[in-house]
């Protein structure tokens, strides 16, 4: 199988709402649910795309690196990118029943461990979902990121401790999923959390705990501050709130105001190798996709994901090749030109 | 009802003009009257409607904030919303004759008021249309807002008087009528008013009096200076000249100059609970909005419009939720990014 | 007849190449000859166009002024507006044969004369135009600028007498037609000019002297400093050189530089009476239009023209009493705010 | 022939991938290979052409400049035109095989030395296409700049020695060829290469050596500490790596940066004597043109190069008279206008 027949299979198999388009960028489906697209005016997620069209590579050939080295360490972990799949939830009304959520995680989370990175799994009203989950990634020695919604304390710290008895290798929370009026509709409240709660919430484990949904620099600090092995600057893929900034665009603000203090990852309009070099750029440690990998696993279950990895490994290693990155470490922002 | 359904509605029944764009951007209806849209090349109403599009929301739920109060105080009465339905008139020309004048004035009154917030009602040419507005708001126990236009002096304070027998909470004039020379025409002209005109208008009443149609600093200080109660910019929905800039890009320098003067709202592109948070966050104390509010009553009379405004409190519920303002005064100029 | 019967009228007899659009912008005619496009990319023309969006006016509606003059002194005498007819060419080729360059100079120079302003006129290869046309200026007694092109120095001071001998009220020079090759190829090459010639040109007749086509600061100081009574600032609609920058956006620095040697003068991209308004706004004393009068002389001959001097008029009288302006002198750049 | 009808024959001749689109912009072409597009998303040589449309030229027909001299002096010779053929390969695959890689280098080769200028060629994984252009550079006293790609160091000297053998007016190697992983594929790897060894190479030959793919300042300073005759600054107009920066948006600041110790060209997205005009005022002592050249080729061979180049000058020419400029070296900055 080659990528381009992923994306082909992904097109009969994916279901009616994601129109796989060339190029992902939030247009077509926008403000459309069920469907993978932004909220409302679906802006969220189109400019996290665009974000990343506004900047460009600066090409140099003279050098002497041959084969850049694109691994890198996180979570106690060595990793062959520094690219994770990000969590996706209720597949079967986003997408289609060809997989539901259990059978969706088990697929990226297998893929990804075999391609040499990290899944990150996600969480539901019912508990099945969560719980599954966790039994795929024990079965792939924890290899993969339970990903808890901001529950009531006692509920999220339950959650906790099935992660740690899958042996995960890291926890994350997404608490930009506090806007979720449905979930609460559904008899499981959501809710912002206050620093304090979280710090509690960190301090009951011993796992890694990364908090996905930070926008600013404000929220970025109390993250840090509550104890955060990491941050992930992220807008949900415009999900959850309407018109909010890009998540790269306040990345570098987030990173000089917080960099020294936790590791900072970005998700959100990452779809290519370049992107990736243009997160990492811009101070981002590693970077989490969404979307993409479900076409990946629609169009080619494991084998897409690897498929899909493989080509981001590519064009990673190509553009550090062009721009005479020896190591990840060396993707730093003079490697960029603001267009 | 739903308000999915009032939209439906009125795409029946608000005439061949509007065309209930699912965007209300004034693109669709530019440059032709009879209609809504804006004067000329109609810019003044697309850019209204633009220049929220430059502003994104910043997103932070890591806070204690879970149930935001979007209540406010203004002209002495307690409001669900700072939001107030703007004065259209000439429903008949612009829509269809579902409505005139005067039953437009009672649905839009009587739904504001039963929905919480307060309706500010037109003027015309023939006197019925004032004076018959004024009863409707009297039934009210006097929630509405009469708004004359720039007549003759001893006119203007004539209607004052009518505006007061009805116990209105405040008056409003839209000074920006000024240039409606078709007016004239029919027998009733208007114009320009100095500061001294406007002083004296002002002085003549106990009411609190409101100017509309302020898009420079200088016309703020004047109507201040004047002894105005509240301003609003606006560009009177672009309808009264072409090629203004929008009422958002001129506020904050408006709220700058006399925002400790006098009470500063905003006319103009406001159509979600996003558009009302923003308006505020850049100084605005309370927003009109014209448009939304025909199809509202076009399409569901008065439970057209408390659906509409029920849709507007949950967006800026959601909005404060979001980016932790607990009251409508945390929402302030840091929680917006210019995009 | 209106002017929107002038309109449809044009539509029948300006021939296959203007298609008289709603907004006269240079697009749709860019880069074709013969026809009123700009040359090759039409960019010139197009951006002339939309450099006028560019400026918003400042509506404010406090103040004394209900009467507008929009009245000028210039070149001795006194005109209703500070618009002139800009000269146009070869309007056989590039619009249709119910004109040629004589009959549409007399229908522009008459019907100018008739509504308050004055025309600016043409020149050719072959003498019967520019001589033709001074005789048509001599029966309105000199109401009428000839612009002769920057042939060699004896021909052109032979043109002078002849429109000395109209009693013109002034004389011009397009000196920007100096790249015009094709006129070398007919036997009548234009070059460029030194300031020493041009000075002797100006220094040859008593009449005010008009130097048209100065796009740079440069350009114009040589032109004031070899006497010009007056300097238009303009690119020739676009159709000399391609790719040049719009007259609008370098007009200020051209007046800061020399607005007090020479009366300074805007040609390109005036449709409306609110582009006269941003030009005068931005320094110039009065405008050059030229496109729109094709459209008034082809739709309605004298009576178009008339027309379109009226629609002028009270779109400039309205630009000035929804800002405040009681005279031409009071329209000053605080008036616009950049869009 | 005339030009149009050079134009017209290339629509027949020049295969499927190229559309002879009226402004060669990269748009209609984009991401597709073969063919003539940018790679990927194509933007790199999209921007190509649009960073040209970021630039006016600023008219001034006030002097005494009549007749332009457009020749320049580099590499020991005096050229017509500051404009060169750049390296095209593999035809076939990319247009038709009207032409080989062969038979279009010679067609370039001889047509551009009897126009007046030079061409140059390029090279391929068989060592015919680079031995048989040597010979048809020999043919034509050596006018004509073999291009060498960065292979292993011996091999790129053994071609230079059957270049010096050509009596080659110069020699040049693409080092942004090093990302073309295809050719490894083909046994033929090449890679980076480090200042040192550059430095060796160059140090190989009394020829001029000129080094193509210079994106950053730091680059071009390797290639100028190398001992570089000339640089030039080029993205292989978007072809070896996606999301480059125009070549022409860093023109000025690697001019700045070595502009005192080599020459440096520009090659990307000119079309016209207008883009030369531009690129020159910018900074650069000449240009490379790629895809008009192979248009020119397959629609007119030898004829079709002269009468391409002959429109070049005579636009260039204008450019000059229309700008006040009387020699190449007149052309500076303050011609320009950033739009």
């Amino acid at each position: 199988m080659t990528y381009q027949e992923v994306v082909q299979n992904a097109k009969k198999n994916i279901g009616p709402h994601c129109k796989v388009c060339p190029n992902c960028n939030g247009i077509a489906c926008k403000g459309v649910i069920p469907g993978p697209g932004g909220k409302g005016s679906g802006i969220g997620f189109i400019r996290n795309y665009q974000a990343f069209r506004g900047y460009g590579l600066n090409m140099d050939t003279l050098h002497e690196v041959s084969q850049p080295d694109t691994s890198v360490e996180l979570m106690g972990k060595t990793f062959k990118l520094p690219v994770f799949a990000a969590p996706v939830g209720a597949v079967q009304m986003h997408y289609s029943d060809l997989y539901d959520d259990l059978s969706y995680s088990a697929a990226v989370v297998e893929g990804c461990h075999a391609a040499g990175i990290l899944a990150f799994t996600g969480d539901g009203v019912k508990s099945e979902v969560y719980d599954g989950t966790a039994t795929a990634i024990k079965a792939q020695n924890g290899y993969g990121v339970p990903t808890i919604k901001p529950w009531r304390k006692s509920e999220v710290i339950e959650k906790i401790r099935t992660a740690e008895a899958a042996n995960a290798v890291a926890i994350a929370m997404d608490i930009d999923a506090a806007g979720l009026t449905i979930l609460a509709a559904q008899g499981k409240p959501v809710s912002p959390m206050s620093t304090e709660t979280l710090k509690e919430i960190i301090a009951s484990t011993e796992k890694p705990f990364i908090i996905k949904g930070i926008m600013t620099v404000a929220a970025a600090k109390k993250a840090a501050d509550a104890g955060a092995y990491a941050i992930i600057v992220s807008n949900h893929g415009g999900r959850v709130l309407d018109e909010t900034p890009s998540s790269l665009e306040v990345l570098s603000e987030i990173v000089a105001a917080v960099g020294d203090q936790t590791i900072v990852m970005l998700d959100g309009g990452v779809r290519s190798g370049l992107d990736v070099f243009k997160a990492l750029a811009l101070g981002a440690k590693a970077v989490l996709i969404a979307r993409p990998f479900v076409t990946a696993v629609y169009g080619g279950d494991r084998e897409g994901v690897a498929l899909y990895v493989n080509q981001l490994e590519a064009e990673l290693s190509n553009a550090m090749l062009m721009t005479g990155c020896a190591r990840i470490a060396d993707i730093t922002e003079d490697k960029l030109r603001k267009l």
